[in-house]
């Protein structure tokens, strides 16, 4: 945690209670009017009492606690408040969607856009092309609930995306100058650390606009956070990929089949699915490292399998093995640089090893089939179930740029809907490492080796690193997290 | 809380920390061995410090909490233990599937066979035939971790299912002389109301027999729970029948599609699919009570919408309404009593109440089509994420059962797998109602009315009921559990 | 065939080859003018050598032949003619969809929308709402490629549609007035005998105005064509609902899963579900009459079937078994007449009859899960198969209407595309049947019985009829057809 | 046709009808048994009147004719036939599947090993496992229709496969020494040539042993029959690659979706998948060749494309451009062989050349995706019409080795079952091409550019011949046919 921050809201409790809340107009602009939420007047709010979320309603990031440990943090409540920091017809809001495609990008774009009309009477709503650098442009679509009634059964994202093109200056005179006031910005780390400079640029001009963030990562890796949007989704469709490896493999005389899935800093996908799919034999996964060669490698582990089984699969997340991955590829560099930009797909490097394996012995012909449903996977509309999550996050966000906060980030916490501040979802990004416990479960399921067992010393020198960040995540409890709402 | 229960385990910690423990071994026999456990040496488990579950490790009911409220009710949290109570070759695992289908069913039952054998080295376990009744038959299966292999992509329970058939002596005598020590019930509240029975009948006796439950319901009516498992995968399939439902109203002049969904006492399958889909102008649900008549009532808001769209699609709980068409069948019986049994389908009645009051308007000609998808729902395979739930359940009541607990349910609350007295889930099966914030959602995103400016002083009353549930249920903030995990 | 039919065009060729042929303007307008193809400047269509389909090229309606039998009827083949009777500009098409929905109605469309505009420089087209009482609103939509261009993807019909509402003079008043001169109408035979109605006034107003039809059944009960649209894609869906039927069988005891599908006169979608499915025990056809009680009847099948497998799966055609429901219906009117209408349904009827049977014997429990999928099965957007086909309709009605051809429809024979006569498409609608081999083929599949050993004499004077049709079908050859294209 | 070939039976009938016969035991073998086939007295078969075959039925190969045309090559039809040459207990079958994986496999399996049970009381069929190189292992697997009872729900062969491995004599000796005597062979034209050496072996041995073939590519270039089994499924399967692509080229700044679709020497897969999905704006065939530079060039075309609609999706065969790539691959292996292997994929290639292009261009970013679904389209079951033609295909073989047939392949020509001699299908491989007028269609369906206009002269010359190919295509006819059963 930043503790430089000098924006950072840390509120003590008793019993060790932390509060880290996020901003507030109020916090930097004086006298501000309110008014009462429009919500009151919903004839359907009536059959709620206490609707409203009160004030210090909070939820602990941990939840798994021992007798008598301390209550560690906590963040504020998402949902409606009693007095809203806008009237319905001053607001203009915007959304832009930047990074990669995500299930259930339009199904958040839609709901911003409906909750904002139905609950706000906000019907004043643009968005942005192509992300960032659509703030450079003229070019935007006024949104309307009937313009995004169907976009949710469709994959994408109707405003188009791309990455970088972040200049603050530029996109703060934009809105500004467009007379934006409400600013959805939907996207991974990268994304939300130049939301957060917005943020601190229209804070620092003293500006009433809210910046609300919406993380998006089909990797699932963001810290504090249950899940992220278009997760259970991306899971669901990896399964294809999965089966058909399984067909491919068990259909030709030692099949191979591997299957190479998103993930670049943590297995989450590769994870959930070989969990889901049980056709997998061995899973690779950025967290923890691996060797081919020698006893206790995979190569041996896979003349094992074929052996007993005849085919096999293996799932690897993108980002597996890259140190193995870099190192083949300097050793090739010296001979010749055309071919490493694709090597450095780990799928298509392990491929290429393992046949090279089995070609050096004579009496095994394998049949390995790569499968790279990457973009196959990102494109889907997003399932019920994420359909539902990206409504709820969508409608947090409303409510939260409505009821004054800003510099936030909707996100989910033990199962809670919550206001996170930007810093806590962008600098720990590094740290994200899968849960030990979800990891032992695969392990125990797949029956891969370890890979604890190294070669040389060498490669015991490497692995222990990470075996400290579990460590390190065991105590915060914080993977356990991510069991509970995918399953 | 059954408080007369002699066998309550109910441990106070600080605080006003409450744990709420389930049964063991050792509280009724005395002088038990305990081995270690196998997977202590499990070269997977070397991964993770701490691999198994401290002795104080407990989960809140609550998680949202006030600034300086009580810390509640805890649960034991799930997983495995530094000890087993059993000797792998001791073993002799049985399973039984009772109640109506339910996707995953088949994954529950493969989890535990692999889990056992796996994890624990048990390769003893049979299958019981037809629910409860098949404990007097002779006929079983031996399960094997490849007998159900491919199981899980299949829809159904391979060990078949009925109602009732529950004669707890019988039972546990066949239980007895086939020598099975460990009992494994998946089922429904009536279902876990027997494994209650038979536990205690078991304790009687003084038997080493672990009696594990893991609760099954598509409704997702379970209490203290955060979902069932199935619920995930039957809203998915649901979204097919409201499509269907939308496409056949769209296509027809003054079209009404109604799709009833399962639900008897709670309409969580209705309001989530209504939720995922956004095709739906309309949601019945058992917990929240509406009329058809007279200002404010369901024709008038057909109507209207008809008027305004020009079609439109209402989703029923099979709950819902279970008052008005009682009463409609009353008035019919003194006339004629054959009909009723097809009446009693909320479905069929709302169609003939929607037709009948249309018929009677000259100038309005509507079209509409009802759909009841239930069957098909049920039977579909479990989706990769109740795969991964399901997988989880399964081996949490595995880890418990090798421990020594019994009496006891596998059940995830706030996004930890915890063991729940059978009595926490069976008792208060009535008192599970939708939660107040999630309904609240789900009418601000159709604009249905809240039915709660009744036609007459009668229904007035009526409906006071289901408000104060509401605003009990407020109270344990039980209900945002729900959407916790599902969203 | 009308012989009556004073337009009927029938040509008169060697070796028996008779030509039944479509009207044309030049029938009926003297002096018109033609204009060459614009598809002869199209760059693409210079690929191909003899891209014109010549004048004199037929389609035999009988492919099976012996070694010197006679030729029998042909049809004109469809495709582009070299000269056009329509000046692009001029163009004013209209589209109307009549009759229940079916999968591909938007395809079609969407291709007569764009093949008229990519294909021929036309850009006006108008769509008709909501059926043939559409042509007498004022209220039309404006089809342009455009906006046709995602309709593919969905299920249902953007134009709506209804039945009946067939006023010859106002439509064709309508049609007038407007300064349409194509009209591209799609529905089933219903639908074409009210287009043949309209041709047949338009031709008495001596308007050159081009009358096309599509026909359009998903129970693929028209005569002389290979398949309708919509056909392989409710197949397919049909998958669904038996494997359900098949899943809840399964999972009980003595379970019998009951699926009702399309058909009301043809069991075409029944059969080559039962085909496609293998899960199926008996499949129900209104061609072959079935008898419940006795000797080789339905219900003693049943209980050898749960005898020797345990559960059984019953599909059967809306249209199977009416005269029995009509008796049943008849016996029970003299009591009581409220039940009738839902006991119309022979899925209902059947469930009814099966429970009722065992449950008169004491020793058998059932249970019956009846599944009607219906409406999920129409709403469904067209597979890959069926859009191709669509595609090629809609061009095929294009290219004859550009071409002067009228008072026809497009259809495939023996897997060519031909322009076909009104008459011969509604005539003879009611001798439809299936296909003997393609029957015999699923009995032997099936081991069901042939419900041919009538329990009476009154029984087996009925089954004559069919027998006769069927062997009537057989010399015809017309059957093997069906099983042509769609195998 | 290789007239020398000493088997080839030729009957010529009235006006010129031919028919191409396959051989018959009572051709080599004298004094034969006969049967009278058991389907006589299976009561199911009592429904039809002359349920068994026509000696003299035949097929044309040519459906669309001119007025007084020759009538050409016809086929015998498949079926049953009055005599059977085996008893069934003699009758010992075996099966094989060979080559890549295609959807259907399994379900033709089934339905043999079925066909021969319940048709013909053959209860003796064994599978060869992993294709010809099974016959010499002793490891073989019986097959019941027990065992095969679920198998068509899976993709892939349960029976594994592989490639080449044909030794003519050991296999006609395993044959021998098992004492089969029905071998069913399910491959491609590869392994129908050595299925053609197999029956010649044993023909030249007179042993009584029926060779039968069942054509399999998923590529559809098979001349003579309609479509081969699993294409639809293929087909079906692939528009989730190109929608992912659409997806992807419009969620981004000038996006473009590369895919890449089955078919080394015939576009069958990317042409109807290109028609059936309507988001592809190229498409590119191994029939029709293309050039990237210069005027009329697809660079330019994708240029413009971008320009206008700021996406595009490309769908290529996999052997389209072949003659492009090599050149490409010549030119670099001067340089380096190292990345040749990869770069062979015309995907990868056309990827590379594109992004090469656009890379140069200073003012264009483009945002390439490639996606390659292969495996994933190879490993589907097979839908509901493949399943049924899979079905009657297996029936068919079955049927002809019955009665006698051998050398032949099953297959279904202008929609009627035949029997074929290996020959037709195996020989003219090169030569198929695709139709013109599907083509046609297509080009005019995506407007792309016909690529006629060539850079230079050089291209011109290249052009040349498969316009002439397409031109003799024209004139049998024969390119209908595929259009005729896929739509």
């Amino acid at each position: 945690m930043g503790s430089g921050d000098p924006h950072m809201k840390i509120i003590h409790g008793e019993a060790g209670y932390i509060l880290e809340d996020v901003p507030h107009f109020s916090d930097y602009i004086p006298n501000l009017l309110t008014y009462p939420n429009l919500l009151r007047s919903n004839p359907a709010y009536s059959v709620v009492k206490q609707y409203f979320v009160d004030a210090d309603d909070t939820v602990p990031q941990k939840v798994v606690v021992h007798k008598s440990g301390p209550r560690g943090i906590h963040f504020r409540r998402a949902g409606p408040r009693q007095k809203v920091y806008f009237k319905s017809d001053d607001v203009l809001a915007c959304i832009v969607t930047c990074g990669g495609l995500c299930p259930g990008l339009n199904t958040v774009i839609r709901e911003i856009v409906c909750g904002l009309s139905y609950m706000y009477g906000v019907n004043k709503v643009i968005g942005i092309y192509g992300g960032y650098r659509g703030f450079y442009s003229d070019n935007t679509i006024t949104l309307t609930p009937k313009v995004v009634n169907d976009i949710h059964k469709r994959g994408g994202t109707i405003l188009g995306t791309s990455r970088g093109g972040h200049d603050t200056a530029k996109i703060v005179d934009s809105i500004h100058d467009r007379g934006i006031n409400q600013v959805y910005i939907i996207g991974g780390d990268g994304t939300l650390r130049g939301a957060s400079v917005i943020y601190e640029e229209v804070r620092r001009r003293c500006l009433k606009v809210a910046i609300a963030g919406i993380p998006k990562t089909i990797d699932n890796d963001i810290p504090v956070i249950d899940r992220s949007f278009g997760f259970d989704s991306a899971v669901e469709e990896a399964q294809r990929a999965i089966n058909a490896a399984h067909v491919e493999a068990e259909g030709a005389e030692n099949g191979i089949g591997v299957v190479k899935l998103m993930g670049r800093y943590s297995g989450f996908i590769a994870m959930y699915a070989t969990l889901a799919s049980r056709d997998v034999d061995c899973c690779l996964i950025p967290e923890s490292p691996f060797y081919l060669e020698g006893k206790g490698g995979l190569l041996e582990f896979i003349e094992k399998t074929l052996e007993e089984n005849g085919h096999m699969v293996i799932v690897t997340a993108e980002g597996a093995g890259q140190d193995l991955v870099t190192e083949s590829m300097q050793v090739m560099n010296q001979k010749d640089a055309s071919g490493n930009k694709l090597l450095q797909d780990v799928g298509l490097w392990l491929s290429h090893r393992i046949k090279d394996h089995f070609g050096r012995k004579k009496n095994t012909v394998i049949n390995l089939k790569y499968i790279d449903p990457t973009y196959m996977i990102r494109a889907i509309p997003s399932n019920a179930s994420d359909n539902v999550y990206c409504t709820l996050l969508a409608q947090s966000a409303v409510h939260g740029a409505m009821a004054g906060y800003t510099g936030f980030t909707a996100g989910l916490v033990n199962g809670r809907h919550t206001y996170i501040p930007f810093n806590r979802i962008t600098e720990s990004h590094n740290q994200v490492v899968i849960t030990d416990r979800m990891w032992a479960r695969l392990l125990s399921s797949t029956n891969q080796p370890s890979f604890l067992n190294p070669k040389d010393d060498n490669v015991a020198k490497k692995t222990e690193l990470p075996i400290q960040l579990l460590d390190g995540q065991k105590d915060e409890h914080q993977s356990e997290n991510h069991i509970a709402t995918k399953s």
